[in-house]
């Protein structure tokens, strides 16, 4: 699907968004310090079509994600090397494909407006990402949880939104001219389990963990098996 | 548990831990570029001791869980002050308490070690953390997934071990000479469910994830409800 190429690599040393801290305290008398980022909160939502029988998810290119994959494949430099000096294309002639950097994950954002509820952020992601208008009053918590505990501590709050075809008035994507590029995917109840533990399909584990969640609670309702 | 004073913040240039790095790219022939940050992968692992039917958790005090709380509860500055510029304890006489820094978390380790297996890292980290020795054998995988797709895009690898109170060979604790602080947790398995979804209890999504996991699949061999 996607075409990547020209991929250069530089230290960063001034980024508007990975800013790191260092927090100097005590802890029980010991001295102690930490690096660590700030970061919004987060929401995420699994999203299941009712008319369907699928669950909607998203799917884009995580550059983070693709780096892992350059990474692991590159030829190793010699041990003498400086591992910050700059990296060019050349020095990697058989990069992995695009596809090694695409993931499957739930529809998601940030908790950057201090005036919303997180329901009604979790809603306009909905909209704006997968193209279903739903209300607030639609949406149940499924569980809050800390994310990043080593690196960002942030609260992420996952979702659970039932859709239909009728609430579906656009196509989402994200919003193109801020570089989102996501493509909405569809995947069949019935082969979601399967889904959620295929190794070959990059994923997070809120995928993972909705999933089970869904045929754990609700799988009842849709007179499913819960043979998972 | 924890005393946490003395509390500073500044930011920081240069880390040994967080170091990142600027992506520049085409995809699809338009330019783009993405910060992002190298880190090891990792493992995490449910343990369940069979002996007492109970969940064997780490609890430790997360200085970047403890920030973002820290943050929410300060007093807001002016508007116009820059929110760059160095922070001290005096800017915030009210700190929260030590205890909303702790969080409940699967036992897990990087993957710094290229000579051992994932099962092989699981094993030494139950070992260090837990104080159980257990055979790689024993080992059982649940699944893999992408962790924080935005900003490092690392691969955790989650695993099952059972294990027996005549497999506990230590307290654990982790490395208090490289400052690890881990108090070793049990959590028995009737009790589970409501420890997972109760929201007082700061915790990871491995937590939850793992815990629904088990009731979905091991609850027959354990007979247990699977009313969660």
């Amino acid at each position: 699907m996607e075409q990547i190429n020209n991929i250069q690599v530089v230290p960063c040393t001034s980024s508007n968004y990975l800013k790191p801290f260092r927090v100097n305290y005590s802890q029980n008398g010991t001295k102690k310090s930490w690096d660590f980022m700030r970061t919004h909160d987060s929401v995420s939502v699994l999203i299941f079509n009712t008319s369907s029988h699928c669950f909607i998810l998203v799917k884009q290119f995580r550059p983070a994600v693709y780096m892992c994959e350059w990474e692991k494949s590159k030829p190793q430099p010699p041990e003498d090397a400086d591992p910050d000096s700059e990296e060019n294309p050349e020095s990697h002639p058989d990069p992995p494909p695009a596809s090694s950097g695409v993931t499957y994950e739930l529809c998601a954002g940030l908790v950057d407006k201090p005036e919303l509820s997180l329901e009604e952020i979790a809603r306009q992601e909905i909209l704006e990402e997968c193209g279903y208008d739903v209300p607030v009053t639609k949406l149940r918590k499924i569980a809050s949880y800390r994310s990043g505990v080593g690196v960002t501590g942030s609260k992420q709050t996952m979702f659970y939104a039932e859709v239909s075809d009728e609430n579906c008035v656009g196509e989402g994507g994200g919003r193109p001219q801020e570089g989102e590029l996501i493509e909405v995917v569809k995947v069949p109840l019935q082969e979601s389990m399967n889904f959620a533990y295929d190794e070959g399909i990059p994923k997070t584990m809120g995928v993972i963990f909705s999933f089970i969640w869904f045929h754990s609670n609700m799988s009842p309702k849709y007179k499913i098996s819960t043979n998972v």
